[in-house]
């Protein structure tokens, strides 16, 4: 497969940090984009001369991967204890966002999550005696991602929280997601304060049972065409939720009617989910995740089936090297920023929450997603490039997500990391951003490109396999 | 005030009939809307001249309207029943959609819907004896506009209906509309078999007292917040309004639960509304009428303030003519009809839901909602030029109500009968459509442009006032 002749593409200009460069460009009504000064993407001659052998097979797995994806149909079933039906989760087992990380190398945020889940699984009685515990080794971290799960932010999962069981019905592979926690003081940023784990136990004791009955009796709720909706009605069901939250509470509240026994408790179940627009988060997640797992390993297939952020580490997996995880630095996110706080504050990018653009969604497809340009520079046409520039770096578009604004085309779908490297062009992430330092939660929300690191130690990766 | 010259003003043709002249321009590069062939908008010079004079009051008065229409604050405080609440209303009384009209020149669907009520209100037991009664002389019928309702499609209010009650908090006066009774067979599109009647009934003694206690345990509900929120999320509230029944039913769900004794009638009323997208349109259209009545009767004003078609006459009311109707036929909508229907069963237009456009949303809003651009020619910038056509039009642009896919510039709002009459361009309605004959309902959906005859008579109207 040689790399592209980039004289024979259409002229498309991304400019690598000059401002003013980019504004002659514009007067000249000459397509460009500002993104990031990126290092070169050079790899080994030797890697991409190996690949090119084998393109035709690489496209044939391309185009399996691609197919899974498709016709992935996930559903939500239920709710359970994580300790009963994340495989392989045990009493002293904690999952979290990201790559796999020990406790040394976890930012604030991931930490204050730690300590607060310890205190919520009545580990620990204060911060003190959580910190102690969770660095003494009796404590064992996995990644979400290598336990059929993701979690927004720190992505911290204990035993005892429940969580969201979504079924891919087209593969029959499961994935599992805790309920939201809502905004402000929540366990996701790193909070840990009382009244972080009071909600948490309210989440469990009262909200968890109320919506499981309510799900199960309604036999399923079908996430893809949720979503399907929602990226019609103005969600990119990543940093933008409210539709989908919409969607979702219309078919949960008859059914919570007919099925919850304190009518008191239902209808407070209700006000936190309509005053929380990215419920909708924890559900569009898992059902990426359930949709990718089923297109892992397809020998020779170069697309991502996992882009990850544990605030320290961007990690990615492809479809055709099996587990494998490739890392590098997590950025600090562009953000819009809280009153009273700055980049400065800022962790390095975090959390699970990518699995949405690896999917087709999230920031591939903000132009679906106008209420949120204010992230990418403030108007709809801004919106609609880095969509656009997202169809250079996926191997098809998406059947069943589209884009209004952009006539309906489906979402650039299936991260090809050749054509990431031959265009010197990664992923492009919404997100929200945690402080650095636990205990604090969010301080904004904005977008981030991943690093190259992890898309070139992956095609090598894939070489040594080939 | 003289007419513009046009020579000033930027090239922009408006193509009447010819296609392939169409298909020239737009190979040019210059921007070109197709529109159906109008008559010249030919007016008494005396009249044009009589207004000149006046051209700096004119301006004033609209400014002052365009002010009040802006500040109008709609709000929902719950649901009466027509005979308590609605001004006017008597047992023998209904109220219709449009200007007024006697029986024998009613068309079919109002026909239709006007022997359902009778049915309903238990004045006839067959549809030959309502018909006998309709047209006894024993029955009275006036415009739904002129006692402070609207109604959509034939807009019929029989004294037992309930009505959603309105108020606009800014200058107090109210609106009241029926609910939304869904779609298919509806007395709304002059269907009357004993289905319909039943779920009337069921809509009076069910979800009435349901709904009315749920809201006034709420205060009130922000109708304004509502449709600003909906056209964020792919709605024009009149042809779409799938957001804002999402939206709306997230605020009364909570309500329903903590105030409903009976559960499974509260389930079926919150099951009723989430299968009925069109929902919010009840609620749209007296938030619309409310927000324009209050800036009626200021002297000078051309702005019209009512839009309304009674499926034989189509009328308009301006805020400087007081009560006075200037009438024109009704034409036949353009639609997408449904199997087995064309143009030819398609009754003229029809229902009182122009006053949605007449408040800037509906066909002024239809760039906000691509997932209904089917109606204008399938794409995306067929509808933003729709919607940029209006601006021709109007006095000013909605400060409450924004278009996300032109970078939330305000909707057209305010429309100015001289500019309608200069500009040879009357404004554009989304639209239902009924079947011609009474009993039938529903054959399609699409769009219309207002007939020109109306709004020549307004001005003769107003200059006569001058």
């Amino acid at each position: 497969m040689p790399l592209k002749d980039f004289s024979k593409q259409p002229l498309k200009i991304i400019n690598l940090g000059l401002e003013a460069f980019k504004d002659d460009l514009q007067k000249q009504d000459i397509e460009v984009v500002q993104v990031d000064w990126q290092p070169p993407a050079v790899t080994d001659a030797a890697v991409l001369e190996k690949l090119s052998l084998h393109s035709d097979k690489i496209k044939a797995a391309n185009d399996k991967v691609l197919d899974i994806i498709q016709k992935g149909s996930p559903v939500l079933l239920g709710l359970d204890i994580a300790r009963k039906v994340i495989p392989g989760m045990h009493d002293d087992l904690i999952l979290h966002a990201g790559p796999p990380i020990t406790w040394d190398r976890m930012c604030g945020p991931m930490r204050g999550a730690v300590i607060g889940a310890l205190i919520y699984e009545g580990r620990a009685d204060n911060p003190e005696q959580a910190e102690k515990l969770a660095k003494s080794g009796t404590i064992k971290y996995a990644p979400c991602h290598e336990h059929s799960a993701v979690g927004p932010m720190a992505g911290i999962i204990s035993p005892s929280m429940p969580v969201f069981i979504i079924h891919n019905e087209a593969f029959g592979n499961y994935a599992y997601c805790t309920q939201n926690e809502g905004l402000g003081k929540v366990l996701r940023y790193g909070a840990f304060s009382p009244e972080v784990i009071e909600r948490l136990k309210w989440m469990e004791t009262v909200m968890y049972p109320i919506l499981d009955k309510a799900i199960r009796s309604l036999g399923k709720i079908d996430l893809k065409s949720l979503i399907a909706q929602a990226l019609h009605m103005g969600d990119e069901v990543h940093n933008r939720n409210r539709a989908g939250t919409s969607l979702l509470f219309r078919q949960l509240a008859p059914a919570i009617m007919r099925t919850a026994t304190n009518m008191e408790d239902a209808a407070k179940v209700l006000e936190f989910i309509n005053g929380n627009d990215h419920f909708f988060l924890n559900l569009s997640m898992p059902a990426s995740k359930a949709v990718l797992d089923a297109a892992a390993n397809v020998p020779y297939s170069n697309i991502a089936i996992t882009m990850a952020r544990n605030g320290t580490d961007f990690g990615i997996r492809l479809s055709g090297t099996e587990e494998e995880w490739f890392t590098g630095p997590a950025l600090v996110p562009d953000a819009l920023y809280f009153p009273g706080y700055s980049k400065e504050d800022a962790n390095p990018d975090i959390g699970d929450s990518a699995i949405t653009e690896t999917a087709g969604l999230g920031g591939f497809a903000i132009a679906a997603a106008p209420a949120i340009v204010q992230f990418v520079g403030g108007n709809v046409a801004d919106a609609q490039k880095y969509t656009r520039l997202m169809y250079e770096i996926t191997h098809g578009e998406s059947r069943n997500y589209q884009i209004p604004g952009l006539d309906f085309r489906g979402t650039p779908l299936g991260i090809d990391v050749i054509k990431v490297i031959e265009n010197n062009l990664t992923p492009f992430i919404d997100t929200g951003v945690a402080h650095k330092n636990p205990g604090v939660g969010q301080v904004g929300a904005g977008v981030v490109s991943a690093p190259l690191e992890p898309f070139i130690k992956a095609l090598i990766g894939l070489s040594i396999r080939l």
